[in-house]
């Protein structure tokens, strides 16, 4: 009789449960399924709908091509495809075999946006909320979390007296094993491109999983990564600061403010970590935006990093921005070079819109004699691509 | 010139996020929008629906009444409302004015469950992403960043050798300025209920913000708070380890894996934090399930915590259960009163499934002549009230 309350108990729980799932959305069904060849079934119940089409980068892309400044560009629009209705009102649709990687996905009910109420793993870009799913056996289980030692991930607040809100918050990974060690660690400072902030890497990113991976497979070096927030208007994240709960938008800083205050950044890191605290335990990479500010940031601190990446980086000329950081970088890469850094890394995809950006300054280092990586990869200025460049860049940092 | 070619690159980048957001279903209105009186408008593009709605707990619930063992209970459904289609397919509905809170809702577009496609603040419950969003100006302002000192908040993994998993994951808040002292602090063990994880007191509870905000006003005292996870069947939130992105459920544990292995818990944090290691310097805490747990971790551990909470606790018979955790409780219970804990705290609501089961448990404490604090809010299960109790419990720790 005792054990019976406690599972009446139990089963009352539950029902709150499913009261709830019922009223939130979820179904009870399972979607997406990931089927032993790598195909994917998407599942949906509406019975009523006219027409459930699922829309994802799992679906070959429908290039978007356009000119700008004489320039040929491009996007890579996500494709589209129908469910088919079955039954008891659950529309499915079953993918080809996919690739191993992490994949986005939405579903569209009658010209609606609609996440799979099934699947509760969402990532967040900028301000859509997008729902995901990862195809292991390959490069995909570098981002899914493995049977190995995790590092501590941690959102901190610093003091940034070089910037208008004075304290700031980031987002930092120390490795495994940092809490019981008395060893000192490289630090990798990873950027993030315009409308992100300190969750992008975490979030889209999956830089916990990946360093995880890599570190325990032998192929990088337990490192610290402190992702920052690159736009010193705000303190914080969405939400995460006295700035309230906006609206996230497309928020750029690409004025000088960010790169003028990052020394706040090195400072803070090097006296609350256990740090390398010279150029040889140091490196700095970003994506587009971030890109350029690990472009400037290591140029005008030139004895700081022994290690850059440029990620899909919107590189540009800047001798007509008005202000210093941007001034002189030609003398700067001098000085920057002529320090011999380990490693200047150049990532982007042959679609991507700075394609052309990024050959200009190829030319630039290649006519000034100075030495770097280059990784031209298919695709355009996706996540996908920038988790492929850390992917690549981070087994090659600090060793 | 180059200024203007770094202004096109911003708006191709812009544009890059328009086409991104057109396609994962972002749509360019305000969605929800606190008017000044505080009532709400909700906004949403649908041309071609035939009816919009929205549900939430900031619409007059309706009480779902059932019987359960002769017990009269009951579970708040959240209301629905109808939106008004206008020009250009917006449809929208203003609320009455709300009270300030933290609230959740969702779109139903003709029966089918849509998240607000303008508003990228989520909370995910179980299975359950919900949109939320938080009225200030009274109560609500607890749960927003302000503009105070904000603690550490980290996610880290620590060896359990009690458990089947070796290693699992829990999430520890450490309040403003415990970095830069030497000093050390008192801990609260902050337990979820079935179904929730380690994510579920700082996501759906809004914990960091909450204490970051009581200390800040010298309600509560600078504490450690610790959010273990409490089902030992797994070693992590979904996703989050290598058992894989699961479907989360509704798992319970209610079998004593759990409260046996607290040690685990506490030892680790003793040893990982600088931490008051007394009984004068812990207190535990849990909604539901984790009042279960807290009741039964508190008896069997009778020297660990001098602060014990039961928040809508699933406290229910068990002397048969056979789990030794669960025998002889009243002779447990005569030893940790015995100890006179500086506060032994019970919360539920009204119209709480489990108010019986509580009315109870206060009968064999007064029976014994225990003393204890009591708190009898309105309302039911829900999460409303455990951040509630949160906030009456914390400024009562440590003093």
């Amino acid at each position: 009789m005792k054990k019976l309350l406690i599972l009446a108990a139990a089963l009352v729980m539950s029902l709150g449960a499913f009261a709830q799932q019922a009223l939130w959305g979820g179904q009870r069904i399972v979607s997406p399924e990931i089927n032993p060849d790598n195909s994917v079934t998407f599942r949906f119940v509406a019975p009523k709908a006219i027409k459930v089409q699922v829309t994802g980068d799992f679906l070959p892309t429908q290039t978007v091509e356009f000119e700008m400044n004489g320039r040929q560009m491009s996007f890579d629009m996500p494709g589209v495809a129908d469910l088919k209705e079955g039954e008891g009102g659950v529309w499915s649709f079953t993918s080809q075999p996919l690739a191993s990687e992490l994949y986005n996905y939405n579903f569209i009910v009658d010209g609606i946006s609609v996440k799979d109420p099934n699947n509760a793993y969402v990532q967040r870009d900028i301000s859509n909320i997008m729902n995901y799913f990862i195809i292991g056996g390959g490069k995909g289980d570098n981002y899914l979390a493995q049977d190995v030692p995790h590092g501590t991930v941690s959102r901190v607040w610093y003091d940034s007296p070089n910037t208008e809100s004075k304290v700031r918050r980031m987002s930092v990974y120390t490795p495994a094993g940092y809490e019981q060690s008395k060893k000192k660690y490289p630090v990798l400072y990873l950027l993030h491109g315009m409308g992100g902030d300190e969750e992008a890497w975490l979030c889209t990113g999956r830089t916990a999983q990946i360093l995880d991976n890599l570190i325990a497979q032998g192929k990088a070096e337990p490192m610290i990564v402190v992702m920052t927030n690159g736009c010193p208007q705000h303190a914080s994240a969405p939400g995460e600061s006295h700035e309230g709960m906006y609206k996230p938008y497309n928020v750029s800083s690409m004025g000088g403010a960010f790169e003028s205050s990052f020394g706040d950044v090195i400072k803070f890191v090097d006296s609350r970590y256990r740090t390398i605290k010279k150029s040889s335990g140091r490196a700095i990479a970003g994506l587009s935006m971030g890109g350029f500010h690990s472009y400037h940031i290591s140029a005008n601190m030139p004895k700081t990093f022994d290690y850059v990446g440029l990620f899909s980086a919107a590189i540009m000329p800047h001798e007509g921005v008005s202000h210093p950081i941007y001034d002189n970088m030609n003398e700067k890469l001098a000085v920057l070079f002529g320090n011999n850094p380990k490693l200047y890394y150049i990532a982007i995809g042959k679609t991507d819109f700075l394609y052309e950006a990024n050959v200009e300054l190829r030319q630039r280092l290649d006519a000034a004699g100075y030495n770097y990586i280059y990784n031209e990869s298919e695709g355009g200025h996706v996540w996908r691509n920038w988790r492929d460049y850390l992917l690549d860049f981070a087994p090659r940092l600090f060793k």
